[in-house]
């Protein structure tokens, strides 16, 4: 191939102005990757998500053809960055918000720690050891010499994996008495995990995974710089066995059923492992340790442990945290030197998802008064500072994720996720995910829509619509009176797309059970609203809230808007944090046993804060000054 | 079965006059482990070895027969434990000295530490928990109760093992959240190895291990006690690929080689842990923690650590200690809760089995200096005092074993063990082991021949055969010069048992390497051999040694007879020490990074008084001023 070199292009990657040398064939995506500039997806570079979508700018790539990008796009100077290779100089611009699954990397979120990013002080750390050679004057054993340049490296007392020595005596010698030591930081006494020949200190890395019931979603760090090298997210494979979290607790009744849906989420993580690999060119070999957050029963699944407990009162769960664990214990595919962190739990209804999150934002840390939510499926609310915390989950239900909604779906490519009436004659417009053509409403567009129709007056406060607004969208459908926001001819489906009165009530209910929530918590520390110096909006849907209108509707507070700070997927971040950082994982251990759990359903308050919220935006006008009537 | 009552008896053992009551058809082996009365068994109750020889008294017992046991000794009245079974009242003498491999029980040992045993303080401990039941107002995880209650028992911090807590909603759940957990103190902080359901607390075992080249010693301890509730021996299968440590490493170089002798020793450790388990009527499942002594070779080969470095200059180590691991992770049938703890090697020469046998006598607590001796293959010697020890290893050779010497034996039955010259008429009168047909001459009795040959004037100074002397029995043989022990017609083979003037020579070669060691290391750190305040001799052989004929031929010191002390196996000894005190473990395994190695092979002091000692019992008189001429 000496006649034929490779040749290489410059691409430019806006509005960063990253630029990078490749070789012909390279992806867009790995182009990416090596220029350090983070594109989403969600199929691990097979073309299929979508969500990995830029634009050209100037010059042209080679691409491969893809159902998930229309002609239209395609026109429009759009591509697939997995599905598009370099062949010329170009200049690609990044779209953002182009992906509903897109995770707010660390650097965007705010508060105290998370203004400056965690030292970088990684659980697991690689160290070069230049050892002397053994004469007949100096003949300790491999290992004690070993010992004694750790103790140059300042660690008098390590704990010695037996696994990790057994061919010290090759693994010495093979490249002249050097060799690089592995230690995991987070057990009592650091662990020698592993034993390498040579200087392979470059290479170190570390998975953060917030493990949901739906999702799962994994950062692959590097542990030498803290930086990410790929994020991928995938449904959870137990979702085979029921959607929702009860269903599964069901199916560990079956003979066998614990041990089928621990199978199915190591595998999903051991796809999503394999995928951040292969697209960052990394070794798996080379993944020294992971630290997952995730809800109670996700966790307990995750270690086999039956979560049978969790489904009855009182409620118990099994374990809040454990020693690290080898990650070949639960079957997943690295070394036998990669060690697994749980984030501990709180309760049976606030995981380690919520506790890592939390810690990551350095409500801990923080003198100020800091109420946290994160809105899923539960809505889980933490509030308090660096002397206390109370924490409670409440059942939202599934409407922000399109359960119980007619037309409801996840915010994907095809959900309507906003909408406005606009002047002069109030003409609907909606916004679609992904320029497709609209298939469904999503969480965001539900609020958005609500809010739109409430100020407008096509609703009222009883989130019933206004006879007397006399609207052509309002019309009888057969589950009562709905409104038509997209119609067939313009529907991926040809059918209407709707909003009934049955779904409006829903949210209701569930933007009651949520304001309900943080009003009962803070009246149980004797806190008001006023006194919150900062509400943290959690969970990848609370990144795509529109505020104004979620104060609207009710769903959040009415405080002064430059209190909300909106941190996307807190699980993941407190993984991150943690892996990146022993002391945060620390923090984070901690910090479960520090918050004070308060059960909601058995709770008289909040069933008369919830009664009282089930208006637009509540029975009582006085909590929200700021909505006009 | 209700009309045939199992009918009950008394078994009375003496000298020690214990009584027991057992039932029909129980073995007098099983009886005696009940009756806490220690019979040797090497061959696991299977009446092959002989070991576990008794004489009735009164009464009689159902035997099967044997080809261990003669018709003689039969009609004497002599009894195979296990394989005679109790059929009537009986009364049992118990015989000292049958077996060749009897150990000295701790209790028998003197020195500092074990003039009273260490306090018992196991490796493993089991606490029973009572923990509160959940209730709405009290719904901690499972386990954070559990740390609560072992905070309750003083472990403030303990790492909790993934595999322990698995199944602990339903351990909790069984008896009423009673629950014992099992913690192993061996690691920095306390790990929780295994929990089970209900009150366990009485089943905590133990097994101390030495092991050996060619045999591995056991020990079964209750932990909650510290007594020996069986004790085995058994030839480590290695054997099928080489009698000696150099051949053995030599196998590890084919392909599989290390794996082939790694399975082996596991096999080995199987059978014998299988074999006293069963012997006591005991479950392994109930085995909490092992503790191994041994040579840096057989504890290499057991790890599955390539030993070739061992063999070539500078005899590098591969290790010194690693942490308490799984025994599973070897291989050995026992549970995951299960941890095997390693004593610590000095050097390739010097291995656990003697550190663990100094620790033991306490000859690091000790103001005294002491000088130990263990006599194998190998002599090690060490010698020191609280503040400073040295060792090293003398190639002695295989002459005590049975090697180089024309009828050479092990000590089984039929070993000529003594040999003496009967006045008036010098008529040789020999004792031998197991009161059987002469078959050859082991190590002790060697010692014997040779004393009482150089004392008559037989044998000259210089290990010849005295012209002048005349002796009947000396006689012109195939190998030159020889005595003959006993005539072909009262030994077991036909033939006549001779020792050979080149027996002898080698013998002198043996006791000279063992000699000149010691004073060469005592010299090297300019002591002399009166400062000594005791001389400790280790070592099954060592324990069958007669002091003054050791001393007549030079292979002992002429120091007053008062300053030796016979301690048997106190490799075993000391991993017994360990395993019932955690204390004697640390400090077991501090041990090995005080103790100095020195290399003898090299030393021109040594091979001076090598030489010098080539003489019975020295050319140097001055140093045996007991021996006269």
């Amino acid at each position: 191939m000496a006649d034929k070199p490779k040749r290489q292009f410059n691409v430019v990657f806006e509005p960063a102005g990253i630029a990078v040398q490749v070789n012909t064939g390279d992806s867009i995506l790995k182009t990416a990757l090596k220029a350090g500039v983070h594109l989403t997806t969600t199929c691990g570079g097979s073309g299929t998500c979508g969500s990995c979508r830029v634009r050209l700018q100037k010059g042209d790539v080679d691409s491969v053809s893809s159902d998930a990008i229309s002609q239209d796009e395609i026109n429009q100077g759009i591509r697939l960055a997995c599905q598009s290779y370099v062949s010329q100089d170009v200049t690609i611009e990044v779209l953002t918000n182009t992906s509903p699954d897109l995770e707010a990397p660390v650097a965007q979120t705010s508060l105290s720690m998370l203004n400056s990013s965690p030292e970088l002080n990684p659980v697991a750390t690689k160290h070069l050891l230049c050892l002397p050679v053994p004469t007949a004057g100096d003949n300790r054993a491999d290992l004690k010499r070993l010992r004694y340049a750790l103790k140059n490296h300042g660690y008098d007392e390590v704990i010695i994996d037996y696994q990790a020595v057994k061919n010290i005596p090759a693994i010495l010698r093979e490249k002249a008495w050097e060799a690089t030591a592995t230690l995991i930081h987070s057990t009592p006494v650091p662990l020698l995990s592993r034993l390498e020949s040579g200087d392979t200190t470059t290479t170190n890395f570390g998975v953060a995974f917030d493990l949901g019931t739906t999702a799962i979603r994994a950062r692959l760090i590097d542990l030498n710089t803290g930086s990410i090298l790929a994020e991928q997210t995938a449904y959870n494979r137990q979702r085979d066995y029921g959607e929702d979290i009860i269903s599964r607790i069901s199916f560990c009744r079956k003979r066998g059923g614990i041990d089928i849906l621990q199978k199915l989420t190591v595998d999903t993580l051991n796809a999503l492992v394999h995928d951040m690999a292969a697209l960052s060119g990394i070794d798996t070999d080379n993944i020294s340790c992971m630290v997952v957050a995730g809800n109670t029963v996700m966790i307990q699944l995750l270690l086999a442990i039956d979560p049978e407990p969790l489904r009855l009162s009182p409620y118990v769960p099994a374990i809040d945290s454990v020693s690290p664990l080898k990650t070949v214990d639960l079957g997943i595919n690295l070394g036998r030197h990669c060690y697994l962190h749980i984030i501990p739990a709180v309760a049976s209804y606030v995981g380690g998802d919520i506790v890592a999150g939390v810690a990551a934002c350095g409500m801990h840390e923080s003198d100020k008064i800091n109420l946290y939510i994160d809105i899923g499926t539960n809505g889980e609310i933490v509030v308090g500072n660096r002397d206390w915390m109370v924490t409670a989950a409440c059942s939202a239900g599934p409407t922000f994720e399109g359960g119980g909604i007619k037309h409801g779906m996840l915010a994907i490519p095809g959900a309507i996720e906003d909408f406005s009436l606009e002047a002069p004659d109030a003409t609907p417009r909606i916004s679609v995910i992904g320029s497709a053509s609209p298939a469904g409403i999503c969480g965001s567009g539900l609020i958005n829509t609500v809010s739109e129709l409430f100020s407008t007056g096509i609703l009222g406060r009883n989130g019933k619509f206004n006879p007397e607004a006399s609207c052509a969208r309002v019309r009888k459908g057969e589950d009562g009176l709905e409104y038509v926001l997209a119609e067939g001819n313009s529907s991926s489906s040809g059918r209407d797309i709707v909003l009934t009165e049955i779904d409006i009530d829903n949210f209701i209910r569930s933007k009651a059970a949520i304001y309900a929530g943080c009003q009962t918590l803070m009246e149980s520390v004797g806190i008001d609203m006023s006194k919150l110096d900062n509400i943290i909006i959690a969970g990848t849907f609370g990144n795509h809230i529109d505020t104004e209108n979620a104060i609207k509707t009710g769903l959040l507070p009415d405080v002064p808007r430059e209190k909300f700070r909106f941190i996307g997927n807190g699980s993941l971040m407190g993984a991150h944090a943690s892996i990146i950082s022993r002391q945060q994982y620390a923090a984070t251990s901690r910090l479960a046993d520090i918050i004070t759990g308060i059960e909601l359903s058995e709770n008289g308050a909040f069933m008369d804060n919830y009664v009282a919220s089930l208006f637009l935006p509540h029975t009582d006008l006085e909590k929200f000054p700021s909505v006009g009537n």
